[in-house]
């Protein structure tokens, strides 16, 4: 069986490849999936698609609405889903995707360090495991996926 | 028919007083509820009632857990789900209970500043109305019910 | 057991006020619920309440999704939906809610004269009924409820 | 991973054809499907295969629930919902597909010209792009599916 | 709590005066439901509010639709369904109304003589219990809404 | 695209290999699948592999039970459901599958001769379409799959 | 708004009657609901109704459906259920209860002595509560319902 | 088709390769998946890799939740669940398992010796068959699949 795996969140540094890398090294039957990460274009796709817009409001809106079809239909179909919180911005979209896989039944691991704990304890408490490394989280599938435990 | 009516999010200003007083001077069928707004219980119910922890992370999660007990079946009865956003903390369980309304296809209400549209443009983007005031929300309230429209 | 009937559709004809005031006088025990009916309202709620848009699209965007948040929710609460199409204005928000409400497995009784039955018969296929009066609606409701037949 | 698209809606243009075409050039991971676009055969299969009738009532009946074994079932199956509306005819089987594929949950992107915007409110109100040209709806699913924007 | 329970399948002998009124003596907290069971009723009610038919199968279809409308509802507000299946008739409507209901996971009680056994093994099997007579089931009620075991 | 479809009911006659060789000859992308149709295996499958019983009525309740294994997993993977009913035995388990099909909400197509019209109103009344010979049966999956009509 | 608590579990010790009491005296309104707790009833109340068996496997099959009437209806109604394990016995049925209750998505309390911490860990897992006395219980539902702490 | 069979329950006796084996040389088309069954690794897993607890409960609640991930998704893809109870030790997980497949409607296949009947009866209620030995579970499953019997 091969797993999905939707990793939500922070875009800015590189725990995504590292997931990915460290997995592929380990020949994990894993397919990853995710938002798409070009800042630029995530922020722009609405209005560059489907037309400008003057207000801000529906310039984001437009986009944010674009970036929906793809992040809900891959949350849907994914059988983990990882959320990333970094120690920046506000990152009221990876708690959204947390509580949208939640509400989906979907086994949830929350990724962040521990100076975080205290704001994130709703999120934690609906997890199944709180990791504070992208190791952790390779770790945790290949013991959910090959039931091997020592690195 | 009575309509049931969650208020999730921000717990320092008075905007639930607000949207509460205003519905009741108007007599709408509405129920409303949300989350234990006392912020000290809030924290430390689970520590209180089951027993204390060492770990901060125990602690919070202990507690986190008690009061979604109490936030889940709210929600999964409310009719409209509104969520307030403030310019204070991270207000992480606000955007995980707009995702987790979202996905059960509950109609969802953004209440926020124009100053957080951008960091809140996915959550908006799954929002039927984005208001900017509390008086917004009960006039969508009055007329979602009543069909009444001029103030 | 009380039922609920939502009345979709036509605004600019009195078939709601003859169904409500047929089952009135034969003491059914229904609860019947719609849209909004005010045209003007349902037009520019959102405008009115949440901000003027300069563009038509928003103007529209922002009324039509304060409907949804009235629309969709009687609609998941009915028992029972009827859907009316005239012979005036493109009606495709009364198409719309038929399809809703079969994907939700509501029965539905659809109304509309002879002369539309080839562009309704999409619509009418998923229907458990097809009426041409608001009377035959009220005698289809007396006998699913009653089990009574002649008028 | 391979999506799924729905293409619902007008059937005398070649809207499909282009869709399809831009997106076999841009190598997208798609497979297209929709109703069966032979008018002829989409009116009259119900008859020709299952037995003729006098009434047209039944004839449209029983060809349009032949055809409803066809699009419920590709429906429920798409990842995305494409509808597009023309100019002509009533379109009611169009919005009908658009209230099911919503009440569904599946993401949906409406298609039509400017002059629309206001009948088509609604329909439009529940979705997650509304394009005005065909290539702006494959320049979504490239953009959905790959994170690309430029053209 | 007020149990309801939906009595479907054979007409033509008085099992369901002989539940309900036994329920009665026993003052059980239980609503009865089922299908209209006036016979002729039941047949033509399609036509006679909808129209005559020259075929049989359209007047037949026009009348178990318009059934469908009650009995669809009543079985998916049921808490329990009982479905009576006596030695006359084919009754493939009781059979499928226990299929319906089993899909919708509501609790099951069959009712017949064991001379029907071999034929309804497969209706049996999805039942929580199989009873030969009208006062098992009232004592089934009985037991399972007050725990109260002897007559 | 490969569509599932599953045959239930009648299982001493060879409508299943006409439709199956039918469906072969003309290449189309479908899978059959229907229960276990060697009748004696059927009947005692059950005591055969779990141990005899002495009464009749738990002989067929492990047998019916194993069998039921089989035909709900199967139902539930199947796009469309076929239901068959002969003019011998009472065939309620056919019923029963029809009336699960239609509450799991498969497009359901049945067959039966013109003479079981009246009784099999009810379950006409959930189908697409109502066939009377296997070929009719063929035709409906080349139209639904392919859109070809003419034989 | 009311509550409805399920209490499944042991049956033999009188922790039902000392959280329905102390609920009662706290005036909070919830409604109590749980298993038939008459072991006698419970273990013969198949073979009593329905008729005696001469094996044990059916006489205990028969018993245990008629409870499954009662037991599977009370926690789908539920919004919280209460699972209690006691130092003696099997228990397995409450097992069962709390397996169930989580894949509905039911708030789960568990209620156990320290000692039973481990083979009850995955029960516990599924937990948003794991309580060590009846009081801690009552703690739980007042907190929830009504945000008070401090007994 | 290939069928998806999960195997919970005890993991100190070779049921499963027992099971596995037999399918394996009747070639039968079934992907089998389970827990991990190293007995240390399983409890020790979450400690292991998120980090060392001082409590036992925490230590056991870390690790539970990490095998919930794998569990819960193998269960819920599965076509069939297969429980097994030995004689040994509490197995709470493996009757929660059972009444989580149970309430997700998969076809449960318990696994246990007649001296545990009573104690399983409830399981055993919600069960489509009960065998004694793993040689029996082979042979449901080859009926299942492949319609034959005698072995």
């Amino acid at each position: 069986m091969e797993w999905s795996v939707y990793l939500s969140g922070e875009i800015h540094t590189d725990w995504r490849e590292r997931i990915v890398g460290d997995a592929q090294d380990m020949e994990l039957p894993v397919v990853f999936s995710g938002p798409v990460t070009d800042h630029g274009a995530s922020d722009d796709c609405g209005a560059h698609i489907l037309g400008q817009e003057e207000k801000k409001f529906w310039h984001d809106n437009k986009g944010a609405k674009l970036n929906a079809i793809r992040t809900r239909t891959l949350i849907e179909q994914s059988d983990i889903v990882v959320v990333r919180f970094g120690d920046k911005y506000k990152q009221w979209n990876a708690a959204f995707d947390a509580g949208y896989a939640s509400a989906l039944g979907k086994p949830l691991i929350v990724l962040h360090d521990e100076t975080l704990t205290h704001p994130l304890k709703e999120v934690d408490a609906a997890a199944l495991a709180v990791a504070e490394t992208a190791e952790q989280v390779v770790d945790i599938l290949r013991y959910v996926i090959r039931g091997e435990l020592s690195r």
